[in-house]
Parts: structure tokens; sequence; C-alpha cells
């Protein structure tokens, strides 16, 4: 029986995009400012689409490359279906869409943002968070319409939208694991290709327009500057926009692989109101849930006051935040209270199979909620302006350069300590509660609010941009005072964001690494067989190779740029008499080929190395593939300990050299002095955040990226490495040690597929029979079997029955 | 039967302590100069010595406090002998005494180095070299003595000296790695505690002496520069030395732990004409053969025209040290070929006993002795003056200390790239060659030329300070060219020093880790399971946190040193004028307890982590010990990864700014411009110097100790968690699974322990024996006999057959 809740993830998600449409065009409603304003954000629109054009064009080839392997690989696993490229394909291209999207909305908001701060600060944050709001819920609502349309259409083609086995939805949700492979990949490149055009345009833009040219920073006559200004949106919001994207679709979808397996744990099948597959369709619901109580807290967004200060608009902001995560919270009890059987049966490892209360798995999805506000404290902790640690790297600075950069790396490194105990914490908390499906529902109920914490990181660029503007047209002072304040709130919640997206990001990548294991069947990962260890160790090599890539890339890129300003300075006659237009696109161009250059080399190494072990292993250990699923286990393991370590530390290292070289414009108290923008002490804090802008936003937040995509590869691999044939492997296993006394134990176990053609209601099937019993070589029997389908599905039960 | 075998170590670390004592005598009888030349030594050697007393003081204090745990340990757990006690303090006494001998004889050589450039070059690498053999020497031929000696007596104390069982042999190594532990722990003080002092001692005095009172580096007028100077040796002399003697000696124990069970595998006894015990022999007789092969290769160290540059000092240490590598792998071939069975049997995971000949393990021997060289060549490479990446680095200063220090700290990441590589592909292959103990032999043959190795380390820093003393004594311009070709050899082979360190480090480790898995004898280390994947996550944070640490330590401890000479500027009078002698052991004490004070944290994090996770794993398992272990196991593997990578990348970081910026004294060309000291870029260059020093001198070489220590903690502390009981239970499901059809099996397992006293010739035993029946609780009977040896023995092997 198939139940209406599956259909209901995707009502919330065409609430959650009407909403955006209404929202959408309210913000485009708003008065876009008069003459220069608009010229100088026509230009940023522009520069933003020339990228996306040169991107989606480099993406495509890359995308057809790889639709070609995967098609290679489903031709050659009898279990991976060819279907898995279409999905590809709908993921890459909804990420593509959704980064699009936001891009585009980011773009048009800021002026309007500037145009609104002109009246006052609460018009402008409505303004500003409207943006930010469209981006926020135009990704949520893509992805969950995404999946669970796909979802959808893969369940009643391959089980005819009815239970049937454990075996058959594997086979669906490895097909599914196609769109979040899609949405990934397209991820990679906008986050590390827009990591580095943003710092490439804004180092380039510095270099030659302050220094060479002397001319000051935002100046049109720059035609680094629009570049510049592209990539504030390029890196925060697009970047940022497709990291979620694809966090949000791999988490529901490792929930919902573990989910199969629940059931399975259960005995093969389970009768709920749900048509059997309540805990399949369970992350799906909290996602579609999410979106509405995004919606819900992003309304409540609002300020009253023009007087209102960072304090006032941080608060308005808190308030929609928790308002959501407490509904989701609710929202959680109540819906694993009714998907979920009253008690399940979990296999847990060397204890065997337990009773496990749905409500153990509510408090799993608790502690997610729990963990992802807390990593977003600590992150503010070291980050944030004025706390402990951003004092003493200002103290530090009045010694020079050398150490600043020090404390702002032993600050990085230090932060690591929180961070990772609460991590483990949860990883062992929401185990022991709820086995690794607790772990990935803890990781859905924190992604649930994907949608609301978009709104709130988004806003932050849009602000950014509208105070640019208005100092490039000249506005009043309020002005710009009135997006200061705004800004200055963006700038926090731009370090909180980056938190939850590691936290969200290292908690998806373990629901995919217990997938993994799952869907390879093999017993566990373990790191005392040398070969394990040796990938282990190469695993966690990468993250730290990767990041290197990602700085030396942004200082080349940068050195392109750099070339082209010059050039056109050069080359264009009247430029800097403001007579002659300076060539803005050529420079996006310039920048984006770069950026996309550039991260060839890392994107090779994410997606290359996955592939290498397999091809090793199956050189040297022929058809031991259990060795070789432990071997690409390990390395999983080791990208996702040593990336989520590299992620803490670049981030908030970064961040924290940020907001100590900002603690100047408001002036520090050093060695009983107040020291101020200018002094030596600034200009070493300087050089700290020169350090730190590749660490967090190029090679810090693309570590995300890397973990995920390492393990989404790895379950994509899976199938190649066992798959199901090891899944009954392990259940003999257990029934051999169930057997007490060690009696002689006949253990047998059939494996049926069944090749069900339907040509004008005759019927024919091919029957595949493998029987293994223990210690003999399996049997392979092949039967066709023709007629009605009521007769040939009784024919095969019989078959099946032999 | 006893076998001569046993003594042949003894008897080559004999050897090798009288050619150094031989060699000691000549270097005290060259001429220590006059005058100025000898009352600056005096104060360097009273510093050393000022040190190493307050040094020794607080060490004393953790030895006894240790000694009360250990000791606590051994009442609660029946297999963990009293003895491990005194073993403990034995290692911590050798270890310190290594290390004074080694500062000692450095301390006494610079300014003979200085009077011997007076006439030659060749004379003065004679002198330099020589102390440096002297402490090379030294530091091998105590651990090979300690270490045997103690070996033989254990053996002879808990087995008579003759072979009796894997499980008793397992107590004799069990309570041999005390002596490890209490290395491997005054290393840790030694090499942290070291690094921070140095780069305490040089930043206090640059600051004030240099930046404050305007008087040049080296003035014997700056209180704090006999403590920058005794730094160099605190740090780079003792530090380095009191590291490799933990390596030694851990890499010997470790094994000598594998070749117990090699035996075991084997079915429990081999007959051999080394009292069967030749595979737990062999690692002591390769270290043996390897001091000797070492004397061999320091004699071939000379050069013989005074006109000498670099690069033939540097090929008259390489023909020395490859000379004694390749003798090495020679003996390796015939002690392997003599003292191991021509075939053994070794467990291997999945694949069950494998047929292994022992030429198999004399591959995995070379393959231990080219990764120790390769190693050694990539960390050259990416921090050898003149390279690729250094030259990079120096191009990237012109752009400010921002673009420095992100290239600095590209560098060192990127060359983790081919170390981990290697070091992946070493412990693949060396494992599938000879199993774990192939990987152990591995780390023994590269261990073997330690005495080479810390000769060519420790002649380094002699040689920098004998320049210095020429400086400070104003000797002719000649006698400071000489040792200037000295030290910059010394600063090329320090960086190599420190890629074998960390390498010889991480082979260990691993050797100790497989150790610990045997030992405990759990099935091995899951990380699917999540409070072991949680662990592997805090196990990467450590080293982290631990680096972090020892920056801001070092950071510190320099405030501590400035307030010092401040005060003694102030307070002493006449000390400007150099009518007031400044109280240089003030300084040398403020800095040495700083930098005891500031290890604290690390020390504590480093021994605390590893018994918090056991206590709490005890708090939540209560008694489900193997899970326990499993979660210890995934904390070492952890910090191991994680260590290796920081080591290699802090280590490679520090070396390539320090030589980025020594590249500006001969001058380097920057866009087509010849670019000396004093230029801008040069002045960045030193701001990624300083941001280096912690990294390479403080932090990066703490990583090897931090690995190996915590990994001996866990071997310590495997005992309690199942230890023989394990084993035997490994054992039953090895039986069990060898049964076909898995008949019911009927599994005894027996442990017989001997508690023998002789008074006048009356013997009397108590003979505890337990029976293990497969699912039935063990059966403990206790009998005491009393007689004669010869009819105690005849009972006690009745009772046994029982």
């Amino acid at each position: 029986m198939e139940s209406f809740m599956i259909y209901v993830p995707l009502v919330m998600a065409f609430i959650g995009l009407a909403f955006m449409a209404f929202k959408r065009s309210w913000v485009l409603k708003q008065d876009a400012g008069d003459g220069k304003m608009k010229e100088i954000s026509d230009y940023i629109y522009e520069g933003a689409l020339a990228f996306l054009k040169a991107e989606y064009r480099l993406l495509a080839i890359f995308v057809v490359g790889a639709s070609i392997a995967l098609a290679g690989i489903s031709f050659v696993v009898p279990t991976t279906h060819i279907l898995i490229v279409v999905a590809f394909v709908f993921g890459a291209f909804f990420s593509a869409l959704a980064g699009n999207m936001g891009m585009k909305i980011a773009t048009k908001t800021n002026v309007r943002t500037t145009q609104a701060a002109r009246t006052s600060l609460p018009q402008a944050l409505k303004v500003s968070f409207g943006g930010g709001t469209v981006m926020g819920l135009g990704v949520a609502g893509l992805a969950v319409l995404g999946l669970t349309g796909f979802f959808i259409i893969l369940f009643h083609y391959f089980m005819g939208g009815v239970w049937t086995s454990t075996e058959q939805m594997t086979i669906v949700l490895e097909t599914l694991a196609g769109f979040s492979l899609g949405a990934e990949s397209i991820a990679l490149f906008a986050r590390v290709g827009g990591g580095i055009y943003t710092k490439a345009a804004d180092v380039g833009a510095d270099l030659v327009g302050k220094v060479e040219a002397g001319i000051p920073e935002d100046d049109p006559r720059n035609p680094a500057t629009i570049a510049d200004n592209v990539g504030d949106n390029v890196g925060d919001v697009a970047g940022m926009g497709a990291d979620l994207f694809g966090s949000y679709v791999a988490t529901v979808l490792a929930a919902m692989v573990l989910g199969n397996y629940v059931i399975k744990d259960m005995g093969g099948s389970i009768a709920d109101a749900f048509g059997g597959i309540g805990p399949i369709l369970l992350p799906m619901a909290i996602a579609g849930f999410g979106i509405l109580f995004s919606i819900i807290g992003t309304m409540l967004v609002k300020i009253s006051s023009d007087d209102a200060k960072e304090a006032q608009v941080q608060k308005a902001l808190n308030i929609g935040n928790w308002v959501s995560i407490v509904l989701t919270a609710i929202a959680c009890y109540f819906l694993i209270d009714m998907m979920l059987p009253e008690t399940m049966k979990m296999s847990f490892f060397g204890e065997g199979l337990q009773e496990i209360s749905s409500m153990r798995v509510f408090y799993a999805s608790l502690i997610g909620l729990f963990v992802g506000g807390a990593i977003s404290s600590v992150t503010e902790y070291y980050t944030g302006l004025g706390t402990k640690p951003v004092l003493a790297i200002v103290q530090k600075s009045s010694t020079g350069a050398g150490t600043n950069v020090i404390a702002g790396l032993a600050t990085g490194m230090i932060s690591t300590f929180p961070t990772v105990i609460l991590f483990a914490a949860a990883i062992w908390s929401t185990y022991a509660l709820a086995g690794f499906y607790g772990v990935a529902l803890a990781a859905s109920a924190m992604m649930a609010t994907t949608a609301m914490q978009l709104a709130i990181d988004a806003f932050g660029p849009i602000s950014d941009n509208a105070g640019g503007i208005a100092e490039m047209s000249e506005l009043p002072k309020e002005v710009r005072t009135r997006t200061d304040i705004l800004d200055s709130v963006g700038n926090t919640t731009a370090a909180t964001g980056k938190g939850f997206a590691i936290a969200s990001a290292a908690l998806t990548s373990l629901a995919l690494f217990a997938a993994y294991v799952t869907f390879t069947g093999i017993d566990g990962i373990n790191i005392f067989k040398a070969p394990v260890l040796a990938m282990l160790f190469v695993g966690g090599m990468i993250p730290v190779v990767f990041s290197a890539l990602a700085m030396n890339s942004v200082g080349k890129a940068a050195m392109d740029m750099v070339y082209e300003v010059r050039r056109q300075f050069k080359e264009i006659p009247g430029i800097m008499e403001g007579t002659g237009k300076p060539e803005y696109g050529k420079c996006v161009e310039i920048s984006t080929k770069a950026a996309l250059r550039e991260m060839m080399l890392p994107g090779i190494l994410t997606i290359g190395f996955p592939i290498a072990i397999v091809l090793l292993g199956k050189l040297v250990y022929a058809d031991n593939n259990q060795l070789i699923a432990e071997m690409l286990g390990g390395y999983m393991a080791g990208v996702t300990v040593s990336g989520v370590l590299w992620a803490v530390f670049q981030n908030n290292a970064g961040g924290a050299w940020d907001n100590a070289k900002k603690s100047f414009e408001a002036g520090v108290l050093i060695n009983g002095e107040m020291t101020y923008k200018g002094s030596d002490a600034h200009k070493a804090a300087v050089t700290g955040d020169t350090v730190g802008d590749p660490f967090k936003d190029t090679s810090g937040p693309s570590m995300n990226i890397l973990i995920k995509l390492t393990c989404l590869i790895g379950l994509v691999i899976a199938p190649i490495l066992g798959g199901h044939d090891a899944v009954s492997k392990t259940e003999e296993i257990e029934l051999i040690q169930m057997i007490d006394g060690l009696q002689p134990a006949q253990s047998v176990s059939k494996e049926v597929s069944v090749d069900k053609t339907n040509t004008d209601g005759k019927v024919k099937a091919i029957v595949t029979i493998t029987t293994v019993t223990n210690d003999e070589a399996p049997v392979t029997t092949t039967e066709t079997v023709e007629g009605t389908e009521a007769e040939v599905d009784a024919k095969i039960e019989e078959l099946k029955k032999k």
C-alpha cells in the first residue's frame, strides 16, 4: 500500500518554492535606485552572469564525461542501473539551477538594499534578508523537490510503488545516489572555483588598482573591481549555496539508505501506515517540514527601530533561527512517533540485534540540533569580535607580523579541541541511541532548517555589496552607517555559518560512510590490516594537499588578474580619466577561467584518488573485493577525520585573523595605549588577514565538499565491490554465530533476481536464482516464465520456494 | 638451550661505548683555546649544566609519581609485574644519562672546533664530527646496553633463561616495555622542554638585547646570550638525542614483541640454534651490528683539503652514512638468514597462517633502509637551499610577508604528499612481505645506524656554536669562514635528520600499534564501530592541539625571559660597561623553569588522554574490554596518522622558510633584480622564519615523541584490557574456525603460573593453574609444592598435564 506521506515533502517543497517566488517578486518590485547605483549594480549582475556562463560551459563538459563513466559502470555492474546517469545529470542541473537562482537574486537585492537603507534600517534589513530568504528557500525547495521527486519515480519504476525487498530498495537508493553525486560534483566546482575566484579578484584588484595605479578601493575605473564584487557573490552566496544544497541532499539520502537497513534488520519488511517504508520516508518528511518552519522563521526576522544596533539585528536573526529550530524539534517528535514502529530492531556491532524504541531516534535528532548550534557557538567564540582568543591575537600584533601569524595559527589549531570533542560525543551518543540510523537522523534534523541557515548566511554578502554600492555612489553617510550595521552582523553569521557547514558535512559524511559499509556488506573497516591502515594515512594526507593546492591556486589566479588589469590600463584609451569603459567582462572571464583551470588539480585529486585506490586494489588483490572495500573505507575515514580538522583549523584561524584586523577600526588597547588603523600593529594584523583569506574563503570551506564527495564516490563505487552478495554473506555468519553450542549448521541463502518484460499484457520473466550453501560453491539456475501477470507472479513465487 | 647470540648485542654495545670513551678522551685532549674563547665556552657549559640540574630535579618528581602509578597497575593487573617499575626507572635514567653525556661533550667540543678551525678545515671537521660521534655512540651504546641487559635479566628471572611459552615471554616483554616507557617519557620532556627553551631564549635575547638595548647578537653583556647558545645544545643536541634514544629502544622492543608472536604462530616453540628465540633476538642483533657499522662509517668521514667547500664536506658525510647503511643491509642478510627459520608461519588477517620465507623478512628490512633514505631526500628537496620550492618562497617574499607565509605553509602542506605515499607504500609492502614483523624489522633496520645519524646531526649545532665563539672572540675571518662551511652543511643535515626522525617514529609507532593489538588479543580495530570512530577523531585532534600549546608556550616563555633580562640590566651595576657580570645562570634557570612549566599541559595531554579514554570506556562499557581496547586503538591510530602529517607539515614548512631567509645572504634574483639582506623581501622572509621557528624546533619535532609515547602507553595499559586471557580467546576462535563443517568443538586452554622460592636448596613453589573451557567460566586451582629443585619441577610438570 502506498501512503500519502511520500507526497508530503513534495508539497512542502512546492510551498517553499511558491513562497520563494512571492518573496522574489516582492524584492524585485523594490526601488532599485537611480543613476550610478543602478549602473554599478548592473555591472555586478553582468559579471555574475559572465561567470555563470563560463562556469556552466566547463561544467557541461565535465557532466558529459562523468555521465559516460557512470554509464560504463552501469553496464559492467549488474546492480547499478543506467538510470543513475539520468539522476546524476539532474542532480548537477538542480544544483546549478539553485546556484544560478541564488546568485541572480543576490545581485539584484544588493542595490535595492542600498536604496532601502536611504529610508530606514528596518527596511534595509527587510530587503536584504528577503533576498537571503529567496536564496535559502530556492536551494532547500529544489533539493527536496529533486530528491523526493526522483525517489517517487524510481520507487515506482523499480518496485511498482510497493515495498518488495531491501535488495530492490537498495537499487532504488543506489540510483538516487547519482542525484546526490551530481549535486556534490557541481558543489565542488562552485565552492573551490568560487573560493579561488573571489580571492584572486580581491588580491588582483588591490595589487594593481590600489598599489600600482593609486586609485581607491571599489573605484569603477578599475576593471577588476566588478570582478571583486562579483567574487563576494560567487564565493559567499553561490559557493555556500551549492555546498549546503549538496549536504542537504546527501544527508537525506544517507538517512534513507540506513532506514532501508533498519527495515532489513526487522526481518525484511514492516507493516506501517506508510507502505512499509516509514523509516525511509522519515528523513524526507523532516526535510519537508523544515522548509515550512524555515518560512515561519524568516517571517520573524524584523526590527522596528531605525536606531537599532548590531545586537538588535543579531537578536532578530536569532529569534527567527531558534523558532525554526524549536519547531523542527517538535515536528521531529511527532513525525518520529508517527512514522517509525514503536520499537525497532537494529543490529549493533558485536551485540547483535537490539530493540530500539522510536523515542531514542528522537533523542538522536535532538543531539543533532544541539551539536549544530554548539559548534556554531564554538566558532563564534574563537572568531568573534572582542572574544578572548581574538583579543589575544590583537595583543600579539604589537610585536610584529610573525607573532600575529603564530597566534592566529595557534588559535585555529586549538579551536579543533572543543569542536572535535563535541563531534566525537555526537557520533558516540547518537550511535549508542539508535545506531547509524541515529547518526543520520541527527544530521537530517540539523540540516532541516537549511533554508533558514542560508537566508541568514546570504544576507551578509548582500549587505556587504550594498555598502559598497553606497560608497561608490557617494550616498549620504547614514546610508553607509545602516548597511555597515547589517554587514557587521553578516560577518558574524558568515563565521558561524561555516561552523554549521562543517558540522553538517561531517555528520553527513559519517552517515554516508555507514551507508557505504552497509552497501558493500563488509564486516567493518579494520585498520589493523596494513593495506587499510596505509589508505587511512593516504586519506589523511589528501585534505592537506588539497588545501595547499587551493592556496597556491589563489596566488596563481591573482597573478593572471594582475596581468589583465595592467593590459587594460595600457590599451584602453581614457580609462583612467573615466571616459573609456573598462572591459569588466574580460576581467570576470579571466578570473573565471583561472579559477576553473586552477581547480582542476584539486578536482582530479578528489575524484581520482578513490578510483585509483580501487584500481590498485583490483590489481593487487584481484577478487578480494572485501579487502578493497575496506581499503577504500579506510581512505574515506582518513579524508573525513583529517578534513574536519583542517576545515576547523583553517576556517577559525582565518576568521580570527579577520576580526583581529577589524578590531583596529574601532581602536584597541595594546600595552595601555589605544591603537588604531595605520599603526604598525595594524599592519601586522593585515598580514595575518592576508594569510587567513585563502584559509577561510578558499581551502577551509572546500574541505566540506571534499569529504562529502569522497564518501559519495565511495557509495557509488560500492556496488562494484560486492554489494548485495556480500550482504547475504554477513547474514550467514550471524546465523552461524547465533547457533548455540556450535552445532553443525546448515545455512542456505538464496538470491532471486527477476527480469520482467510486459508486452501488451503478455508477461515474460527471466528468473535467476543463486543458492549459496555454507562452504559450497554457489549454484545459479535461470528459468524463463511466460504468461499473464498473475500467472507469472505465481510461478515466480513457486520458484523462490524451491 | 641458551645461545651466545643473546650476548652479542651487549658486546657490540660495549665496543661502541669503548670507542666512544676513546673518541671522547681524544676530543677533550684537543686544544680548548685561550682567554675569551675559553670563558665563553665555560659559560655555555655551565648554562647547560644548570639546565640539566633543573630539568632532572623536575623529572625526578615525575619519575617517582609515574613509578607509583605503574606499581599500582602491577598490583591490580596480575600479568603486569612489579619489575616494570624498575625497568621504567632505569629507562628514564639511561635516557637522561645519554642526554647528559651528549650535551656535555657537545658543549666541550664547540670551543675545540673553533680552535681547530684556526689551523685547517679538515681538522675542524675532525673535531666537530668527533664530538658528534661521541654523542651518537653514547646514545646508541646505552640504548642497546640497557635494553639487551634488561632483557637478559628478565629472561632469566621469569623463564630461567630457557624458552617456555609465548605467554611467559609476553610477561618478559611487557616488563621490558617499562624501560621503553621510561626512555620515551624523558624524551617527551627533553624534546618539548628543549624546543620551548631554545626558542624562548632565542626570541627573549633578541627582543631585549638587540631591539631594546641595541647591543649586537651573541654579545656577552646580554644575560640571555648564553641561554640562547645553551638552547642550541638543549634543543638540537639533547632533544634529538633523547628522541632517537627513545625511538631506538621502542623499535627494537616492538620487533621483539612481534617476534614472540611469530613463535606463537609457529606452534608455540621453534627449534633453532638460538635457544628457540631467534626471531626475538634478531632485532637486538641488528641493533648491535649497527653500532659496529656506525663506527666504521664515522671513521670514513674526513676531508683532506683545506680548500674544501660544502659539497666536499657533505660528500664525506654521505660516504660515511652510506657505507654504514650498506654494511647494515649486508649484515641484515646474513643475520636474517642465520637467525630465522628458513620458512616461518605468520598469521595474516583473513588469510590465516601463511608460509613466509626468511628472505621476505630481509626484503622488508631493505625497504626500511630505502624509505629512511628516501624520506630524508624528500625533506631535502622541500627545504634545501636553492631547491625549487624554496626558491618559490623567495619569489613570493617580494610581495610581502603575507604571501611569503602562505607559500611556506603551502610548501609544508604539499610535502606531505610524497612523504605519506612513501610511508603508506612501506607499510603495505613490508606487511605483505612478512606481516607486522616485517614492518617492525623495516623500522629496526632503519634505526640500526642511529649512532651514525646522530653523529651527523650533532656535528651541526656544534659547528654553529663554534662559529658563534669565533665571532665573539674576534678571531681572524678565515676561522669563521671554515666554521661557516661546517654550519651550512649542518643546516642541511638538521633538516634531513628531522625527516629520518619522523620516518623512524612513524614506523616504530606502527610496530608498537601492532604489538598493542596482539597484546590485547583483539581481532583488529574496527572503525565502523561508532565509539572507535569517535576516538579516531579525538586522536586526530590531539597532535593539532599539542602543537598549538607548544607554539603558545614559546611565546609565554619568551616573555618570561624578556622580563628577567630587563631586570638584570636594571639591577646589576656596570653590566652594560662590561664590568658587572650578568647572571647567566638566572636566565638559564628562568628559561628552564618556563620551558618545563609550559610543557606540563602538552605532557598531561599526551599521558592523560589514553588513560582518560580507558576510564571513560570502563565507565560506559564496564567489562567489555575488547571494545575499550579497540577505542584506545582507534585513538592511537588517530594520533599517529595526524601526528605524522603535522610533523611533516611543520618541519618542512619551518625548514623551507629558514632557507628561504638564508637565501638572501648570498643574494637572490627577484623579478630580474638581485636582492639582498635588508631588502623588504628579506624582511618578509624574516617574518616567515619567525613563524617557522616554533614549527620546526618546537611543535614539529615533538610530534615524534607524541605518537611514540601514545602507542607505548597503550602497550603498557594493554594487559588491563585483556592481555593473555584474550589471546587464548583468539586461539579458540581460530581453532573453532579450523574445524571443518563446524563440528561441536571442545577447546581447552590452560594458563600455568609458577611462583618459585629457593631457600638454601629447599624449593617451595606455588602453582596456579587456570583452565578455560569454551563457554564455561574459567576454573582456577592453586597448589603448593615443596622439595628439592628436581622434585618440585617434576611435580609441576605433573600438575600441568592434569
